[in-house]
């Protein structure tokens, strides 16, 4: 089939532009954004509308313990692992219509284009929608990728709860109780390559006028939260000897921390969130809390202003006392060679412009990356904007990527047994 | 008289101490603070309970168009201008018993004398409860003595509206409504002199255990609010160069400030109030909007820093905008050689141990030396702690300053008229 017409000829760009659509109605916001937490009624309701797509056209669904779906394509050798694609459908409460949904819809239409082109890859296929990527309503997110390869427990797991003491075990019951006749299966099948298609979630593509980003890995993160800790006293009285000013100490930490991540240029360093206790204009301020963000590419970056940061707090807190807590840390990772490769090919075989960039942010394929080769799809997202109602990717580049990521699955689920990466 | 007893001889420090657990009754907290906001209904009960003590030794009660109640015992020559002496009964929301109360009460301990001794000065005397000192329910504060002295429009005062949207004007009514039959005298009637006795507010005398600090002036204020405006960015993808970051250009000014005011050591510079906009650990900041409150002794020292501030704020805004707004300007001032004088001798004829001190926070007693010969008696209070419900004075220390008061306004109230300063 490949030689005559590839399976991209087969991608409906305007059916994948009416779903996204149509999904934005499960949680839409009155401003055209959606509120969709991760296993709520809204969510359910929008999986049901994803498996009735999926049984339209022969896909056998199945769930796990963590709720997340699977649409299974069987293949010409049903024993062999499949290519899976997909993302998410939680949102973040002001969320918009493409994050995470493009990933879930572009594998649907490839699945759609399958079954239109007549033949059957080798491997077979499926669309996965993972669970609670955002971690909005549980913290932390990237719940169901992480317990389908294995990186958490899933009792710790099921035990979180959200805001209104309800807990993922319970959600996920609520969830799993909805469904209409859909099998369990166990977590860690083996998956024989990994594609997740995503807004871009920043400017490059934009800026470069490109539609299609290979993502060649997911830039290394660190994130802190800083309590300093002095003592209130009368802003007109306490001399300087006296006090133990925590928004002075703050401040000298924090100017020290940004000449720290000066080089190399890309270094990210923000200090985003800042509260201070009492917060009173004529009382020295007894406690500052603060958020400390910091990205590159490089984990051997990361690591050395890490090293840098931990120095900081502890050389400029003066007077007062400091707590550092690191409350998250991600290495940099890069994505199986051979599936930015095959995204490569793919691109060019279709004459669409490509170029590679590295995603910003964590996603689900982050968890995928350690038990199978990997890559991630980008599409420019207008202002880099996502997060917001004011999201907005243009159909023609939902639609590039969606025949993109038909090809190089094609490819990959075409894969004689090892031959992958 | 004094020849043989001083008036001091007369004061009643057990009535004086019964006299401020009796006011803390009206607006009390159960933590044992006072809550008694300006011109409120537990602040004209209050008012009503000094009318009353006052009526039991003769005194004439008075008051005008902002509400400020005074009390007249005649002199030997009712022409001549009044010795005045008070402070406020209006408390912060967490106050405490003894701020402003203590001068109204002492004074009010010092016309009992008067009476007791049976005998009667040149001058007229008059105790004091200035409207709004404290300034938390109408902003700013000195509400009542800035309308005495002429430092403001009585028009425009009267409009300023509290959270709920009463204005002074209202309120002032509604206090005049409730008093039996006081009468309204007009503002800026002359004044021979002016005491404000006061709790220090700060821990100079409780630390060199001296239990009166003569007060020598108010140290120069200037506050400002600055705001910092940047732009929003992802945390993860918006390059160093490409950032307008509210926090990092806030904490170069922070620090700048903090260097301008290293000398003279005892240059107080305080950022207590500092709010960062969205304040999301992964959004670079679009704002930063902070209070700077500076003081010194010496308005030459606090001008020099303003300066600085206003230079810094420019130099370092980097690629944000900056708007900085001095909202409060009050230069340090000395307060009358002759009262200051008239209190140390007071005070060593007693044998009461005192100090020169100065006030870090602004008083009534500010506006009153635009206007005749002003001057403050401190009594320490403990831990330096005020506008807080455990704020405490010895009644040792009270009945001190309330006695050497007696005998200072008893030297003033002598005076043949132009003696004064």
């Amino acid at each position: 089939m490949a030689a005559a017409k590839p399976l991209s000829a087969f991608v409906d760009g305007e059916r994948l532009w009416a779903r996204h659509m149509a999904l934005a109605a499960f949680g839409a916001r009155p401003d055209g954004g959606v509120d969709r937490p991760a296993l709520s009624g809204e969510e359910a309701k929008a999986r049901a509308q994803i498996v009735a797509w999926g049984r339209a056209i022969g896909l056998q669904p199945f769930t796990d313990q963590a709720a997340n779906l699977f649409l299974r394509l069987e293949g010409r050798e049903p024993g062999l692992p499949p290519v899976v694609a997909g993302s998410h459908i939680d949102s973040q409460p002001t969320g918009g219509r493409f994050d995470g949904v493009f990933g879930v819809l572009a594998a649907l239409e490839m699945a759609e284009a399958i079954v239109a082109c007549g033949k059957r890859p080798l491997h077979p296929v499926e669309i996965v929608a993972w669970t609670n990527e955002e971690g909005s309503r549980f913290a932390p997110g990237m719940t169901g990728s992480d317990l389908f390869t294995g990186g958490k427990e899933l009792a710790e797991v099921l035990a979180i709860r959200d805001a209104d003491g309800v807990s993922i075990g319970d959600a996920v019951a609520a969830v799993l109780a909805s469904d209409d006749d859909v099998p369990l299966r166990p977590f860690g099948l083996p998956i024989h390559a990994y594609i997740e298609p995503h807004i871009e979630q920043a400017s490059v593509l934009e800026r470069a006028k490109v539609p299609i980003g290979i993502v060649t890995g997911i830039q290394g993160t660190r994130r802190y939260r800083v309590r300093v800790t002095g003592e209130a006293a009368h802003a007109g009285t306490a001399l300087r000897k006296d006090r133990r000013d925590a928004v002075m100490a703050t401040a000298r930490m924090i100017c020290a921390m940004d000449d720290a991540a000066l080089e190399p240029a890309d270094t990210l360093l923000t200090v985003g969130m800042l509260q201070v206790t009492p917060n009173a204009p004529s009382i020295v301020p007894a406690e500052a809390y603060f958020s400390v963000d910091l990205r590159h590419l490089n984990n051997a970056v990361v690591d050395r202003v890490d090293g840098e940061i931990r120095r900081i707090v502890d050389d400029l807190k003066g007077p007062c006392s400091v707590e550092l807590r690191q409350i998250q840390h991600s290495p940099s990772l890069d994505f199986s060679p051979d599936i930015r490769r095959t995204i490569t090919k793919a691109a060019a075989a279709l004459g669409v412009p490509a170029m590679e960039v590295y995603s910003a942010a964590g996603h689900d394929a982050r968890q995928l990356h350690y038990v199978c080769p990997a890559g991630m799809i980008f599409v420019p997202c207008r202002g880099g904007i996502s997060h917001n109602p004011d999201e907005w990717a243009e159909p023609e580049h939902l639609t590039s990527g969606a025949r993109v990521l038909a090809d190089a699955v094609w490819t990959l689920a075409s894969q004689e047994d090892g031959s992958s990466g």
